[in-house]
């Protein structure tokens, strides 16, 4: 919600029609709400929209500052809890309502019938096997005799490259450096602990100061500081197999009778559909995702906790399992390359951070991390939630009236 | 912001705390917006979380009722605009400001440049080149024999298979079948013209009817309606081949001195860089995207329209050239499964609503699909715009230094 | 073996060291067998070598004429039998002896074995489900107006272009034309039946007919002949997805005492080490490939039969699956891109076409496209008794004893 | 060719259809050569063909006794010469000719116009980047909390699990172990430098004394030696990333004036071609294999001296570039996993050792690995050859006239 009066919009709009100010520019004349009032009266003028509701938004703008450029107010997206969900984590250990935001009606529910079968279950397992935010600036060299040149001069001097990388941040550590080449193009795949934060604009930066060095210590050009084998924001076979941000797996029993009582279905039927569809079919479009609906709750608890939704595409390299153990029913999901952070970004919006404070884990973490790898574990869960309901609803054949109820 | 009051609110709460009712049904008993007050004030009991900010939603809560479960409020993401910007599509033909939602910093400025530079060049060009939303269950077939039978029988009833899926929809018309065999799994790949819808829902039910007659004309039986050949929220190549939704490229060639002037750099030092990145390193990554960050772009614009978030996945299936022409620059982008609808999902929220209506493009256009058409057409020039702006910095080695000043 | 007077090839080894003659053009000047052996004689001086063994090849040289340039001798590849197999084929239905010529101690073994117990099972079903060689060139347009243009051009023109493809051969037939626009390249897959052949050369003749054709009748330009999305001797996601050459699938159910007493393990261990290996495994691995090891027997059964072996990499594009029904084990393999051919090619070379007619398969078939039919079916039950017998020694631990006891 | 007596091998034929001894043991009771006529003769009954070129094979066939069981005879690919060719590597500096079996009509005269090439341009560079033949088991744990305590079992065990690895080996040494975690399936990719040998064999072994002190030591279970992240014989990301073998790169720049007039083309030309072609269109066909046909040669290169057929498969994983440098024409071919050995497996057989030979490269080389390490170089630079070679005649536009001409 704006406190901006009409009157000063007006006319700060005016001026942009007059050509005296940029549209770009007009939060150098005036507060930030205002600045947003009057360019939605110019783009109602141009496009004939009314821009009501996405006035309507509940902070200061100058909160989304360092956020947004051209704002012109918030889009708003509904947001639901599933759970609470008993969550066995490295780090975090306790019952959790999930905050997810998202459109797709159906999706809350399922996933709440999914976290009510792991209660029963007694918990999900979740744990983080890897970790580390990479950056993969790639140098032009003059020929292959070069490359093997700068891909010596790299394993020679690690210290260096990391007390070059170390000196832009308080927080990060350049965990290791490993060199790609590809003809005269030589790829240098940089790793940090980046802690609570997500951390790309970190590595950005400390990647840049150790290109400096690299390109002052050896003939080798830098071409771009990401090279695309970082890779970010796209699918990339480097990710889903070396992980990218988290790698999380987690995983649950489930009780033969709570199979059949709760989800309709038995051990058998879910494991044959899995293989059938997760791993036979997935194999066969031959795609990195070898699950059902992961991104649908990574991109959900995104939204809700201030992550970058774009990097759902990351989200979505996992990979479910299900088999029969002793009657029982194991499920497993393992993310390769889930990118969140606490601290930094989306985080500190307003209601990104309510959503963050659901879990428990806005800001910084003690020790350093360890809200990141809490908010990782959830995201977890909750896709583990999420499949198992699914799952069990295809096996037991009713997802499209289940679709047809909710009014989809 | 709500209607309820609050006293409302707590009865209701108290109400779940006593178990007399359940969490997920209090849209039973009382209005949306007091039901999902009381929510807010159990999640924040157990969370010692405030939602201040997420209960201050601008819209009747019975507005998303199609859309979320067990809500508690709404999300608020930063909505800005680029542009505006001349497209040249076979739908969409003129100048349109592009709404974007985002959190990531800097990024409507980027784009908001590529657009300004996209002008100075005339506009893009943009062309839908293939369309068809795709549905694909998975059947089990005694054997290789009996799967012989099943491609066999498809092939000759199409025309039964398409009346069966039609009677479901007034929209969606069924475009083809393709059978893919794996040992004794055989998945049916539907794929529909859905129009202005983006579709999952439509080619779900039409396609649950066309499996019922392959289960009562053939010995094969339905392991589950979605196989993942189709392939939804998950990176696959055979949506990054065959394309899935619509697969839209749009270019533009611009002038040197624009490069020169606007973007600070060269034809040719963006052409090598968009090589040795775009092309080599993802060849490198093993990746299905083959650009600089046309996720982003898609996030953004599917949040402020109302998209199905968890589809950025297949929207960063893009492949990014880049050539020196005469001089000039020549560059485009294939997005090859970008889903997008007008109608229905988040479509008819408020601020996504009137997301749409800066593009122009709310609700079913005349001719059915075209406006939808259009918002991938519009979708695309802004990925262009954006990968334009990010190739020109890089290529003049300012990335992090403009993350830096925009303060991320 | 050469029917050369060793002073002959000296007389003409020693023009060569005088400049009078090419090293390349010596056939021009007397027989295939003298060239060959003053070749070889050439070669010794520089490297030193003796070719004494490479020399003792038991054909005419100029048989290999169409085969080789530069010719020197040959390689001896020791060739074994397995079998005799019972295959189930839709083209090929008895027993045969399956050729296989390799290096790698413990394979023949290994498929005899598998055979064996194919046997034991009543046979191994097979089938193709379809069938297509591909060519698809690229196309150079001016943007993506023209790509639109050239894609409606050619889906208006399929006739045309079928009947100026068709002239240039007696047997191909093209079956369709798939375009893929990346921006201002727009790629034109061909794909023919090419009956017995194998067909790559056939259909690189037919296609240059057609793309005359598309120059003739478009703006468009002819870049390269092949564009790769053919795409022939690369791993490639389209080959996996939509086939190459025949796409074939064969399966068997093996009786649990079978499985006991002959391959010493159970339908649960090897079901479960399939779901870990060849489906788990090959997902984190990224791969294309979910099988154990189909590409050895592919290899040595091209290599026997004088298929091209380069085309081994399209050969693994191969998914195994393995289930428990009812207490016996199921195990199909499904291989998308299998490329063979009786006529043309190496076929023709004595060792080879002796190998084709161990199967009984070489040459022309009746009807046409018979013999590679059951050449193609009988490489996949080789491929089945392959994976039958390496997944069931992993099953029972002994996969690295048997290589020890075999002396490899 | 045999020196056995027909009577012999007919006599042992006989007692074959008695059923008085088994078809695979026939080396028990005789000479290789007898037992391979005897062979020969059952077949011949069997399929009505006859075997006398396959028999006629030049060299004692015990000499094939570690490579082959049911031996009938060999198979004989042409070979031929290309070059020489001035090589530049880090291990072979020098002119080498180099030895190619095939049956590919064209593919001599491509790779030796290509060699001619490279020699006016003064030689190709080429090195070895990157080293290590992988062997990866895959082990099975009750839940990923015990997932966990391996990996870090793992991390804390190095030296433990290389001395158990390293005392199975003469010559082996275990580089590394990377561990991959998909729900309770654990891979452990256990990477080695195999000096001289292709190695699988030898990391098979090894790994097996590995996984025991693993089995010894935790609460893990072994499923199979090889959980398909190795990746041996299939297409995988995980080789293309990483590497397999060898990862070989090699590149030349070719003086304008050298393209023009021996290649008829322009670097212009090519650098567009490769760019269409092997970058965009390989990344529109999702493929691994950026390049031409690098198979072609590897395969053929690989027959001839007795390398392993089916990791062509692997060796396909390469990406050539070309650019234009100061108006002459860059081009290199690095190949992420090609897998070869100058000891063990086919390197033995006669006119293998010859090929060896030829290239100066045969058995184990000093120091330990540099053999290998120069066969490795040779393969690239014969690729880089055929790469040139392809590419400049589809630029030239002449690709089925040469094949015409050719006669194939």
């Amino acid at each position: 919600m704006t406190d901006s009066t009409p009157s000063a919009a007006e006319d700060l709009a005016e001026r942009v029609r007059a050509g005296e100010l940029r549209f770009h520019e007009l939060e150098d004349h005036t507060d930030a709400d205002t600045a947003t009032a009057a360019r939605r009266l110019l783009v109602e003028e141009q496009s004939d929209a009314s821009l009501d509701v996405v006035g309507d938004y509940g902070f200061p703008a100058e909160r989304a500052d360092p956020n947004i450029e051209n704002m012109v107010g918030a889009v708003q997206v509904p947001m639901g809890v599933a759970g609470p969900v008993r969550i066995r984590g490295g780090r975090l250990d306790g019952e959790r309502y999930l905050p997810l935001a998202t459109t797709e009606g159906a999706l809350l529910a399922s996933v709440n019938r999914g976290c009510s079968v792991l209660n029963d279950a007694g918990g999900a397992n979740v744990r983080i096997l890897k970790s580390g935010m990479t950056r993969a600036p790639v140098f032009r060299v003059a020929d292959v005799v070069e490359a093997e040149a700068l891909v010596e001069w790299v394993r020679d001097n690690r210290d260096a490259l990391r007390e070059a990388a170390e000196e832009t941040t308080n927080h990060g550590e350049l965990l290791d450096v490993t060199p790609y080449v590809v003809g005269n193009s030589v790829h240098l795949r940089f790793r940090y602990d980046t802690k609570d934060a997500m951390g790309m604009n970190m590595v950005t930066i400390a990647t840049r100061a150790a290109c400096e060095l690299v390109e002052d210590e050896t003939d080798a050009s830098l071409v771009a500081l990401s090279g695309n084998l970082c890779t970010d924001k796209k699918p990339a076979a480097i990710n889903a197999v070396e992980g990218r941000g988290r790698s999380v797996t987690t995983d649950v029993t489930i009780p033969r009778e709570v199979v059949e009582d709760r989800l309709h279905t038995t051990p058998e039927a879910v494991a044959e559909l899995n293989t059938r569809k997760n791993l036979v079919g997935s194999a066969k479009a031959a795609s990195l995702g070898f699950n059902a609906h992961v991104a649908n709750v990574v991109a959900a608890m995104f939204l809700a906790t201030g992550q970058d939704e774009a990097q759902v595409v990351e989200g979505a390299n996992a990979i479910t399992t299900a088999e029969v153990q002793d009657g029982d029913l194991y499920v497993s999901i393992s993310i390769a390359s889930l990118e969140v952070g606490t601290v930094g970004g989306g985080t500190k919006l307003p209601t990104q951070a309510e959503g963050l404070d659901v879990l428990g884990v806005r800001g910084g973490g003690d020790p350093a991390g360890s809200n990141a790898d809490a908010l990782a574990e959830a995201i977890a869960v909750g896709s583990l939630a999420g499949e198992l309901s699914l799952l069990s609803a295809l096996a037991s054949r009713h997802l499209s009236s289940a679709h047809a109820e909710l009014g989809r």
